[in-house]
């Protein structure tokens, strides 16, 4: 069967389809209903180097119906796929949360309910982006969503034409599925990603965006897949450079490594996901030297040199000079400081001098 | 002098000029340096049974230079004014995480920083709230701000019309200070505002404002300030009835109420803020009983438990019947459901049933 042509929703279809009829094709056979699927979790993740991202490795697993340790979550995984397929039919989307109510109720005759808590599902629907190839988007299954962006870009979304320029002190607010989105006019040099909403507000008022031409996008802490993607697509589609803002602590580190490298939890999913020429634009250890931001330096509790260290083993962080010197300025100076910091050197520092110093002289980290 | 026609800017800066010029003027005469503002919190707070609303009761608090316990309170207040008449001047706006920042720095020759924590510069700047007479929001100060709308709407913000019936799947991103946006066409019988994003996609993606003629708004959790004053300006400028969708659980009733009554923090705002005639729409104990919802309850806990009997003996409760009879519901059934449970129901149960049957029979509670 050719399916390049197909769409994503055809295919993921088909796929669907086809996970039942072989099914049906096992039971008809009097043999174990079994399904084999990757392995998720670090010990199946391999960092590839020539890419710059994280991917899945080639370990398998196989769950089959008669098992006791694996029964719970075959049905589980069937009962998603059953309820994906259901999604795609009707076209319509829904949450994770959502998907676990429609999951969830009790096996008749017993005490026992299919699921009993989102994670379960939420691990199902993960697996059903394995087995179908598609991204959870894709199957019309959306996460939670935050996030504002503006700039000089329009587009085209469910036959609205949006222009990122004109939306006021709001900006537009970024879906949970930006696949169907449509650039109709995109005239920026480079996108600054921030994680805190507080900063996008600041640079927003003082229009950084029009004065230096670029696109500026935020959540609120951790990235969201939808604004993952939406990056890429302004990367890839439209070969913009994009540049990470974010707090000099560990979290703030990560936060840039999973654009650019992916996740351990989403390995599957780099290819849709990952930005590997994404840049590490700030807060940096040496601009708490150079801007004398030292009294406001947070102290490092357990916590976070807990995660240093994890973050520092990392295989895509082991061999990173640049960024090792990061962490061992963090324990010398014996803190971390958030983007905010740089208030103190006046109100609109980050967007009169900060931003557009490190981008003349390109100054990154990455 | 005649204050009623000057803009809250200039009434601002006034006010902060005045509280300058008395302190100065206490200096001279060798007194002792001293600031008089109402006590805020539940002992100083009066619930307004007529208006129903929070209000501020009459004990007033006095703060000094030349008093150990109150000589670094009386600081911080003054450094605030002065970053809060500052903000005025320059007209620029940051965030509260900015004031701290701002205020932030070690007092020479000492060990002391002005502030160590965010919380008091929090606290000073709704003091200032209740010296100027002005909001935060008045003052340029921003919190954080999250929430999405869509509906048949047309504003003004900074210069941009925006049309809310025309962006996209996203919605547009809900400011934190929503003072200058102006309504240039509203059409629309009612509001829903809801707890929930995955909620409002859900509603969005079904048009569920464009097939019955309302306003769709929601933030994540907790209602931000911009949210409550955008809900209360389209309530009182334009007369459109609200309804609030949320949790049926003790956080999702304290939601409904601090937009209805105003909250504890805020008391001294509550004018600005609340809007007493909002209605509840749901989820309700009858709802659990009359869907079948029973087994997508969420077991109580000590906390649910102990969160319930505080809200209940609050004065703009105890006497309210019918959240009463919530509480005692959701002791009966030993449990709380989420809106999200719906979705048992069907994907759009919610839009095609359940909403427009509650509006129907104006089955809301109060």
């Amino acid at each position: 069967m050719e399916k390049k042509n197909k769409s994503p929703l055809q295919k993921a279809k088909e796929t669907l389809y086809e996970l039942g009829k072989d099914l049906v094709r096992q039971v008809n056979k009097i043999e174990n209903p079994t399904i084999t699927l990757p392995v998720r979790g670090l010990t199946n993740i391999n960092y590839n180097k020539t890419k710059g991202t994280l991917e899945l490795g080639d370990k398998m697993a196989s769950r089959s119906f008669f098992n006791l340790g694996h029964a719970k979550k075959f049905m589980q995984t069937l009962e998603v796929a059953a309820v994906s397929k259901e999604l795609l039919n009707i076209d319509k989307h829904v949450s994770l949360r959502d998907v676990f109510y429609q999951v969830k109720r009790t096996i008749p005759n017993t005490n026992i309910n299919i699921v009993d808590d989102q994670v379960e599902t939420d691990s199902a629907i993960e697996d059903m982006e394995l087995i179908t190839g598609c991204s959870r988007e894709q199957l019309h299954i959306n996460a939670n969503r935050s996030g504002s962006v503006a700039g000089k870009v329009i587009i085209v979304d469910r036959g609205d034409t949006i222009d990122w320029s004109k939306m006021g002190s709001g900006g537009w607010s970024i879906p949970s599925n930006v696949e169907e989105i449509e650039f109709k006019k995109v005239n920026t040099k480079y996108i600054i990603y921030m994680e805190k909403m507080a900063v996008w507000d600041r640079l927003h008022q003082d229009r950084y965006w029009d004065k230096h031409n670029c696109i500026i996008m935020s959540s609120q802490g951790q990235t969201t897949r939808g604004i993952r993607r939406l990056l890429q697509r302004l990367s890839n589609e439209h070969n913009i450079p994009i540049y990470v803002l974010c707090d000099w602590d560990i979290y703030g580190t990560y936060i840039y490594s999973v654009i650019k490298y992916g996740s351990i939890a989403l390995a599957h999913a780099s290819e849709r996901l990952t930005i590997p020429n994404v840049k590490y634009i700030g807060i940096t250890g040496d601009d708490v030297i150079n801007y004398d931001l030292k009294k406001h330096l947070i102290k490092l509790g357990d916590k976070d040199l807990a995660r240093m260290k994890q973050v520092s083993d990392y295989e895509w962080f082991k061999d990173n000079k640049a960024w090792l010197r990061q962490f061992r300025l963090m324990k010398e100076l014996k803190g971390k400081v958030e983007i905010q910091s740089l208030s103190a050197r006046g109100i609109t520092f980050i967007s009169d001098t900060y931003l557009p110093l490190k981008i003349k002289k390109q100054d990154f980290l990455e």
